[in-house]
């Protein structure tokens, strides 16, 4: 059944959509009516909102374990997020996302938004990877050789 | 370039996936992470706001007026939410809608979401026409004569 | 140290603000910038947040058992909202709430929402109790005691 | 009427919360279960809107023009979130802002989460002064003269 829905989008897709490598991993949606503030201006939380899908379907496609509210799980250090132009309702966007560096138990992701081809928005974010205990613990091999596979991740 | 993304469904997508006549138009999307409570199910104001956005469409599809702040405009009087089955994270569900009657100045639409078919909520709104001076205000012949004619709505 | 926050208002409290028996237990509060859509509304879903805290509050003063993730726990089944006048940024507003009848293993809640002791929106649902396995399960006397002599509630 | 309700704290306030100077301004509030994500942590999203609410009263309390949709407006450039530790369902928490230094055109802030005294949370954000055209406009010397009286800024 040919129904349309959010599929991750591949270098290709994004590559015939203007966004230029490294960016590798992408979701297309549209901008809802509830996501916009009272200046009619996507809401910042907005944003982190789609990173955070953006990372759901980035875990599983990467193989890294999914959320969890019990450890061992993954937490967020730090984000961060730059408007560069708006995006307004009903606007078709792309975010993309990759890890661009990792330590030894946490590692650096950018995304970013685009309409058109054009960057309207920069994100990043800083993940811990935790143990049982709660404890910082060494990320998995299989996840760092994606990292550095698919996105051409550094160790920092 | 043929990026998928969300799409009205016609009555024939909607017959595919299960969904009886009369519902003759829906969108689809699938639970975001976001739209869960602190209990994992999907909270009740994500409900409303994909029937809100829901009626976005419907209105540009069905020649009615947008929404807007400033008058005329339409305004919500009531809602309702009834809660059938749970939706999950990562559900793809399809949201339905339809006038079912109206009178001079309202119409009362009915809503519901359904996944693999089956309906998991109901909802329903009345809506209120408003003129410049923010009085009720007459519903235009074209608006009711799209909801004959496409939902078989009925004049209460 | 005498910091303010929020306090549930008792029947004298909600007396004071011009707000009738038998309303008997509420919470005030203050219009946030993010709770307003982009017509600056209060978006559909704030309320039903409202009413969703005020629920929380009241099931521990009147020593029905918390929302919980697992069996048992308490579900909605329907929720209803109706808008009298608008409710704006920064406006102060008091929710009250009160259970008006209940069943074997239901029972069905008002909402209002005050500004200047006048009602501008009026909030309902259904809440029904499950046991371990999810079946309905009857409610505790202690509950309903508590619906009868605080609220007024009655048998239905 | 002694209805309680959110108001800006100072800094005797503060000190008595066990909050340092130079934080001289704060907002009291209690987590929502509308505020947690489906792990039950506060959401990301959450705190992005308990430092837009603060930034609303700061700049009522400073003299700083209003949010507005239309220009001469505020806009942000840049967010940043640190977390520290959780804050939790029911936490009664302290959000305080100060602006730390300041340009021709634009200022630098940083807001914190405080718990029983103790830090959970840090953030930060620029902020851009625009004119009725949309094109970077020097900060009235009111706005700057606050902010190095109330809070200490420097000029960068």
């Amino acid at each position: 059944m040919p129904l349309p829905f959010i599929t991750p989008l591949t270098p290709e897709n994004l590559r015939q959509a203007g966004i230029p490598a490294p960016w590798a991993f992408g979701l297309q949606d549209q901008v809802r009516f509830g996501e916009l503030d009272a200046l009619a201006h996507v809401n910042n939380g907005a944003y982190l909102g789609w990173f955070e899908n953006f990372r759901i379907h980035y875990f599983r496609e990467y193989g890294v374990d999914e959320y969890r509210g019990v450890f061992p799980r993954i937490v967020l250090r730090q984000i961060g997020l730059e408007f560069l132009s708006e995006v307004r309702l009903h606007d078709i966007y792309i975010v993309t996302g990759r890890t661009v560096s990792f330590r030894r138990t946490s590692w650096a992701m950018e995304y970013a938004v685009w309409v058109d081809g054009v960057m309207t928005t920069k994100g990043s974010a800083v993940l811990v990877n935790l143990d049982q205990t709660g404890a910082k613990s060494a990320l998995p091999p299989a996840w760092t050789a994606k990292f550095v596979e698919r996105d051409g991740a550094v160790q920092a």
